[in-house]
């Protein structure tokens, strides 16, 4: 099987000189990989250099979707677009799953618009990996759901756990709820009702999951609306960025603390290896019936590979018809339920 | 002027002998203070020593507020515990402030129950401080109420920058709103009409402050409701704990680390200092009729000593007053607006 993954090239701060040199890497260390770049064919050419024999394309899209656009009028406006024209490729099955580092917004609008949800799921959920003491999270939505519904919050549980149970092969990741506090009577209402829903859905809930929870690995897969997981994750973005800045500071303060630095640089660097932002780096656009990640604007060539990596293992494992299955499942065993 | 702070020496995870020996420290350091020492006495008296010359007293209080006692039982059940006790001598004014390590919730509900709230202030909220890159930003609420209207969050925002104006002697300090973008259009329905509030206060209003700005310093206040606030907090808690470990783990990984460990400790202290979440401990309970600094539980006495530090600054620069000023005139404000 071959995974094909259509890449809108002119998205993210950096644009084509990010994206095509991410690609070309992308191609050179599958075998079982081929690449759709998407774009204007002017600016990507000049990225791209000597492609014979590596797997992949350019597929022309004229416009461009500006990170500030409305998502309503990217939609009506640029059919042209390397965003519009990548999921296209998508829609239409010559391409297994689309990566942008552009607009999320818009992103998320044309996806939905292009791409339609998956049966049983009302909205997409952005599903980001975060690092914690003992491996990582999946935490759901990051911002794509600012109010969110109870039965909202048990559908972004179920496609969290299907993710994980698919890429990781594993049968039953456990799922924890965001919450203020480790007791039930804890949290405002909806939270207090999602949680309910979670117990009863077969899923392997274990409850509330505070925010140090989160970095302590308390759950595997942690839901979440989109309002609170956005403001976490960006909170903890500012936080790493400056107990770096601090960090740098302190080093730099003098000769002797120089000297320091140049002893402990080896550690340093394996440290920051361990929370390297670039190794988390792809969000998935989770619902929707097809495979769409997100990568942060301001990612690198490292970090929009690591983007391209993770929507092959989405398309390897197969996480669309888990998701799909589990969704039908879930309704089933509701209609069951309701029928006793 | 004499500053009288009643303490809750039962509260906190390590009783008697934090709360007390930080006690000591307190008025050892500073001239105008007296302590009120409240809970069981022959559980205070071996931490107490020679105390002549000291201006502190023992007050017996019977009873103790558990960690995990329900609010609604503390406060009909424990009419003589050693938080009523002490809130019970703000309420009286032989104590101008409280400061107590136990049981959040039952703090909220007691101290609402004995002080009741500033006029024109619907809830209480819970303000601590957070360091930035360029100082400290105050943030409220962090988990007094997980529902908040946009009224509400005005009344945060000008509680916040009493505070702030009245501590820190700033005429007008900024206030932002938390929120998942900085465009106007971005957040939740709550969050934008706010907004419009705010925008129309009076107060130095800076608009939409994202999770990372929190630690950028975009504003010197920063208002939330207490959900998302208390997730962002102990999210970043729970994030230092991960990268603190983690450091550890690569400083002790042989001997050549351990090394490096050795050469880089005066740098490594120095950071931890500037980050060091004891310089932060105390929170205040910002709305009520008198003051009451809440410590984190696990605090030692360095810790609960700074919780101390806070509440007298509290009295001395007159925060209660400017407050309910500030709310008054706001009021005047709206009344003149409608008649309008």
């Amino acid at each position: 099987m071959t995974v094909t993954v259509a890449i809108d090239c002119m998205g993210g701060d950096h644009g084509p000189e990010v994206t095509v040199r991410a690609a070309l890497e992308f191609v050179r260390k599958h075998d079982d990989v081929r690449a759709i770049l998407v774009g204007i064919e002017e600016k990507i050419h000049p990225f791209l250099g000597n492609v014979d024999g590596l797997s992949l394309v350019v597929r022309h899209a004229s416009e461009v979707v500006t990170m500030d656009e409305s998502p309503a009028l990217a939609i009506r406006n640029k059919k042209d677009s390397s965003m519009r024209v990548a999921l296209d490729l998508v829609k239409s099955g010559e391409a297994d799953a689309c990566v942008s580092a552009g607009n999320t917004g818009a992103l998320m609008a044309i996806s939905r618009f292009v791409l339609k949800m998956l049966p049983g799921i009302d909205r997409p959920a952005i599903c980001a990996i975060l690092p914690t003491v003992s491996g990582h999270v999946h935490v759901l939505d990051l911002g794509a759901n600012v109010d969110c519904s109870p039965e909202h919050l048990l559908q972004f549980g179920i496609m969290g756990a299907s993710l994980v149970g698919a890429i990781e092969h594993k049968d039953r990741p456990t799922v924890g709820i965001l919450n203020i506090g480790e007791e039930d009577i804890k949290g405002n209402d909806v939270v207090k009702r999602a949680a309910d829903l979670l117990k009863d859905s077969g899923l392997n809930f274990v409850g509330n999951v505070e925010g140090d929870g989160l970095f302590k690995g308390d759950a595997e897969v942690v839901v979440c609306d989109g309002f609170v997981g956005n403001v976490a994750l960006k909170a903890s973005e500012g936080l790493v960025q400056m107990l770096a800045s601090f960090l740098r500071q302190e080093f730099g303060r003098n000769l002797l603390t120089r000297f320091a630095a140049l002893v402990a640089l080896p550690v340093v660097r394996h440290f920051k290896h361990r929370v390297d932002p670039r190794r988390y780096n792809g969000a998935c656009l989770l619902g929707l019936r097809g495979i769409v990640l997100k990568s942060h604007g301001s990612a690198d060539v490292l970090s929009f590979d690591n983007a391209l990596d993770r929507a092959a293992d989405m398309v390897r494992s197969g996480v669309l018809e888990r998701i799909a299955l589990r969704v039908a499942q879930q309704a089933g065993q509701q209609a069951n339920q309701e029928s006793i």
